[in-house]
């Protein structure tokens, strides 16, 4: 199966795509820049929207659902909001198709024009938004933690597969507060759920900061990001909370009493994670022999295959394999048992290999003389002959250890390719190496564009919780009080 | 709650839009058509989905996720799809905005006009099979078992909450099979998986049978059907399933290599449900005091509200409350404990009995000395004072109950309603009354039709094993050989 497939040293992207083609993850769609999520793809992302759902509705989120079309006046409401999406949306403006007067084939029907065109939803604040000018009015109606998981559009114009897509899926909380500190509090509260959710579900270390002004999210006073760091040293941004002020209450006018029975506007903070995720996922942690994929978000966690001879061998092999299989999943691991006859164990241990199954069991002829198996590691692709006995324990126990060292990988990777630089040469030195730069920098975006321009490197993001250090910037060498981080990025 | 509620028998499609609003469940939007899902409802719908998707799982069936966009080409392939669906296509035809000329609002920038205008999906068919063609090449691909979540579109003039909106989400699956044989199997065994789940999770009692051909799926050689029977008489058609043949292969030139070397055509499936199945839930099961919920889908299964006079009480009670909330939640019952102090304890009995909570527990400080708690059930509205020991059990057997109770209410009420008759004056005084009426009918599109206009009626189904029996058409006195089922339906 990795026959012929591109090593990640040899071309990053081309990598990328055939991983993405090769393990059934997904494919590009004949509809510009949208993309088909294969079921090998959608069962990893619907592990990671369970594991996620359960953690915001532990934190007393709700979910609920929004319509797909935004009426184009909603959007100019915002003039920051209009500004940053007006250019990459999909307009809906007929509701009719008809038999073309000439007979072939069928046309639009003008005469079914929309009054006002439609947008589909890019995002949600502005539908959102008008329908709590209904839900609120008094401090008794707050908070409002409510998510949805929904399809959205951008209409991009360089896509790739997950990464940055024309439709994609994600979730998007839309929170109401009473004041202005619930609101920045709970901004923040999602950046860390969502950072957790990173580190513990996808093995994925991850940076907790701020954005820039140039970057932060079209309407916000505030955005918060995590941010993942990929093997071909480039950074991703995997997920984002914005402190919204007061900003979509005034646009849509949403007022409450308050106890004491004045009228203020509505605090808000909005938040997603989407399919990119998948790229993250993907990117940070397989290898040139194919995915490789923390258990906790695996398909299947282990898979068996039996080694055998003639029917008689197998059946006393499947007997033993299913015993096994079910004494995993009464521990609650996902086990499949391969005992197709159209396929030779070695394709199958090539194909799950690819497929980053974080352990395979292979049992023979020998292994049942012996009372043995044989274990092998996704991650290291160690393998060993063990006893029979215990397994179920010994796997389970070996499933926990690979998310460890998956994520203790990365995190050495990260450590590995982060530089602290204190001027301009080491700097573009740095960044040309790859990794996070970790440098000074004198907080105009003045700087901010002319070292993108000059290093494609952007801020990735301002610490939390940054040590306050002063020094110079290193482009500008104007005061700063505070190192950033800078990488290319995705 | 109930105060100002309209009776069923008073008004019962005012009842039914008065129930969805004050139960929280779902309202319009300021989009025409398009419904926004409120937290409550939503949880249901979560309920349901869960049930149903695990359902499918354990079948063998597979999540995945297509585009929301369908190019339009793509839609003529089919020459009886297209015919059913062009009059209600939602149409994109630009991808950008822009600020008008004159600086007032935003505008559809004119340069950024699609070549081809994309569809929002009303049913996936196309888009999907035009990737199997990719997907499939020979038998060893064969089947395809793919189900997807996802929102589609519409365009309905006449729209109403849950039964018939312009956005509405559902699961559509999609299989492809080497065989006619195989095709049908499905189509039929999800019929038999959707009348599982609305009798063993809704309590909803179904018809299952095939269509007749004007009411038959735009593409599809046959289509089952569930259909329900509402409090009103109506009926309602609650998920259908279709046998496409080789249509959709034919029309995207998806063929495969059989084992014995022959180019075939593929077979196909598809079948699907939606958030109709929430119009269905509160229609067939709730009252004039607001909602009936059948304990496995509802959100919270058990609410428990102390009565108290101080904080001493309140103590007392909230302890013995948390010990009974989760003795509860160890048997995997949902509990909610409101001890808020903003709402007295008859506000909170209206509340959870408006919104079809199954069981409430109440439990106040006579309680407390007796060692006992005062059980309501929402079903048939009866309280009994009970002692604490055993509560867990009690209540576990008292869900089921109620489960089995609605249902066979549900049960009895179509029995009642369903008439057999066997000329055309009784026929159109059965159909007035309401209800199911089965009778002879010659099978023509003819006499169907003339039916419908004369009494509104539509065949509903032609029952699954229905006994044949020769007879006469209530209509037009030709020979019939077995009896079908008519109703007015939504």
């Amino acid at each position: 199966m990795a026959k012929g497939f591109t090593k990640r040293e040899e071309n990053y992207s081309e990598w990328y795509n055939e991983l993405v083609a090769k393990a059934d993850l997904a494919e590009h769609s004949d509809v510009r820049g949208c993309m088909i999520i294969k079921p090998y793809g959608y069962a990893i992302w619907e592990k990671m929207q369970a594991a996620l759902d359960k953690m915001l509705k532990d934190t007393g989120h709700s979910n609920a659902y929004f319509p797909l079309f935004i009426p184009k006046s909603y959007l100019s409401k915002e003039a920051a909001h209009v500004k940053g999406f007006a250019k990459e949306c999909a307009v809906v403006t007929h509701y009719r198709l008809k038999r073309a007067d000439n007979g072939q084939g069928i046309v639009v029907d003008p005469e079914a024009k929309l009054e006002e065109e439609l947008i589909i939803r890019p995002t949600s604040e502005t539908i959102i938004w008008n329908s709590y000018r209904k839900w609120i009015q008094s401090y008794r109606d707050l908070p409002i933690l409510v998510n949805q998981w929904a399809n959205v559009v951008r209409w991009e114009m360089r896509t790739r597969l997950f990464l940055r897509t024309t439709e994609f899926l994600w979730q998007e909380g839309h929170t109401a507060h009473a004041t202005e500190v619930e609101a920045v509090e709970e901004a923040e509260k999602i950046l860390h759920l969502y950072a957790d959710f990173a580190e513990n579900w996808m093995a994925l270390p991850v940076l907790k900061g701020i954005k820039t002004e140039s970057e932060r999210f079209a309407g916000a006073i505030e955005t918060y990001c995590i941010e993942g760091l990929m093997q071909d040293g480039k950074a991703l941004q995997c997920g984002t909370s914005h402190f919204l002020g007061q900003n979509f209450a005034k646009a849509f006018d949403v007022k409450f009493a308050t106890k004491e029975g004045r009228e203020e506007y509505v605090w808000a903070s909005s938040w997603g994670v989407s399919t990119r995720l998948m790229g993250a996922l993907i990117m940070a942690h397989s290898d040139d022999n194919g995915l490789v994929l923390p258990p906790k978000l695996a398909p299947q966690q282990v898979v068996i295959v039996p080694i055998y001879k003639n029917e008689d061998q197998l059946n006393q092999i499947s007997e033993k394999a299913i015993e096994i299989k079910k004494s995993l999943e009464a521990k609650g691991i996902s086990v499949k048992y391969d005992d197709r006859d159209t396929h030779k164990p070695g394709w199958k241990f090539a194909e799950y290999e690819f497929k980053g199954v974080p352990v395979r069991l292979a049992i023979g002829p020998r292994d049942m003389e012996n009372n043995t198996v044989e274990i092998a590691r996704r991650d290291t692709l160690e393998k060993d002959i063990v006893n029979q006995d215990g397994i179920a324990e010994r796997i389970e126990k070996l499933l926990e250890e690979i998310q460890q060292n998956i994520f203790q990988k990365a995190l050495k990777y990260r450590e590995d390719n982060t530089q602290h630089v204190d001027n301009f040469d080491d700097f573009k030195n740095a960044i040309e190496k790859g990794g996070f730069v970790v440098a000074h920098w004198d907080g105009t975006t003045k700087t901010e564009e002319k070292i993108k321009q000059e290093t494609k490197a952007t801020v990735r993001c301002i610490l939390f919780n940054g040590n306050q250090e002063a020094g110079k910037c290193v482009y500008s060498g104007n005061p700063s009080s505070q190192r950033v981080v800078f990488a290319k990025a995705y």
